[in-house]
């Protein structure tokens, strides 16, 4: 057994392969791992099989673990075991709590490190989508839709203000008052995207405006997780071009 | 060799173990490398040794490619040599410009994908800092410091009027007139972080306010590419309250 300590490395958003080299190793090194339950499961074949592999998973809309039950479990994990790989999704640090888990650590004494992951932030990269052009914008803001009481957070409410590139967290379910919001301050007609188990095999993306979104997505409901990217950016995605051209063909 | 297609692939931040698995599987699937001069050197060496490895890097403050070229030699790679892998510093579509090489590409008729990395967005999270944390922030943005005219950006200038949470590129030459606008708004004990070569070995980390960051980067002038992060956030870095106790023991 080595000395107790944490190491907090993210999966990725959904792909496997997607995860670090780095992490790779610290999942072949771990002594015990906790992992949530929107790992992939193919990255668990690569631990120790004499090290014991604990679900400490939260998942919207189902009972899981309270934070504070994780932070003690991960703890307990690295004084029995020694070296506790906690594996997250997307990356550790970014709307994930690992910095809760490092600061209950740390007050016990035991070391932490952090190996980043890819995070939902990047998907729209995959589609084409640049959070920032050339000329067109120079930032971007990264919010999470709803606050500890579900209600939209101010962050949110502020984007909808003006109109600049933002990818949202935790939308999916406030897609109707989302777009109320961005409609009431005259943006009906800025491109939205939603990414739904964004670099999986089962991913699915749905183009839009504020103003269609909700309709698209009655018809065509797309499954947690998911991403929406708001902005005049959308509209650089290869794929947005060739929707407006077919539609344009079908109206003609 | 293969028909011409193009994968925009990022490299990380800077520690070579920070590529994702699937990029270092493009890598040794290439026909031809085109590379960024802030790519560590050690990842071409996973590249086949019959590859070109062809240099393109654009680095701030000295002469280099300019972006239409770069697209340009990007094309003409894969029509000569079928795979070309490009190979970018952090993530290929963050700040990187990979939306306008994969449009180049599109016109031409050359199919493009991207594999993302880490970026230097996640770069806070190695030194315990999250952007956003539970009953303090629910969001917050990535600006770039300065235009194409070398002034600071209107999104560094409204990040200055609420002191919310912000992670700053290409800031350091701009340390002044970046504090000057937040003192200005009264936020001149705002923390803040400059991370110089963030995962690199030759990592250097600098704690302060806005107050005081300008006098300490001129006794401890650090290198670029640095990161800036602004917010209080950054005093839920394990070091800040380190950095705090002492700094309190000294002047007690």
């Amino acid at each position: 057994m080595q000395n107790p300590q944490i190491t907090l490395i993210g999966a990725g958003p959904g792909d496997p392969e997607l995860i670090t080299v780095k992490a790779l190793r610290a999942l072949e090194a771990a002594e015990v791992v906790l992992y949530d339950a929107l790992v992939n499961p193919a990255l668990l074949d690569i631990v120790p099989a004499k090290a014991p592999r604990i679900p400490v998973g939260k998942r919207a809309g189902q009972p899981s673990a309270k934070q504070e039950d994780i932070n003690r479990q991960l703890v307990e994990a690295a004084l029995v075991y020694g070296h506790a790989v906690r594996l997250k999704g997307g990356d550790p640090m970014l709307f994930a709590r690992g910095a809760e888990e490092w600061a209950y650590a740390q007050e016990v004494g035991i070391p932490v490190s952090v190996i980043p992951g890819i995070s939902s932030i990047q998907l729209p990269g995959l589609y084409g989508i640049p959070l920032t052009a050339r000329g067109l914008n120079t930032g971007f803001r990264v919010v999470t839709a709803t606050n500890r009481f579900g209600a939209l957070t101010n962050d949110l409410r502020l984007a909808a203000t003006d109109g600049q590139p933002t990818v949202v967290f935790m939308g999916l379910k406030k897609v109707p008052a989302i777009a109320a919001e961005y409609l009431r301050h005259g943006f009906g007609e800025l491109p939205v995207v939603v990414i739904s188990q964004g670099s999986s095999p089962q991913a699915q993306v749905l183009y839009g405006t504020l103003a269609t979104l909700e309709a698209k997505l009655e018809t065509n409901p797309l499954p947690a997780p998911a991403l929406l990217v708001i902005g005049e950016n959308v509209a650089l995605s290869p794929a947005w071009s060739a929707l407006q051209s077919h539609q344009n063909l079908q109206s003609a």
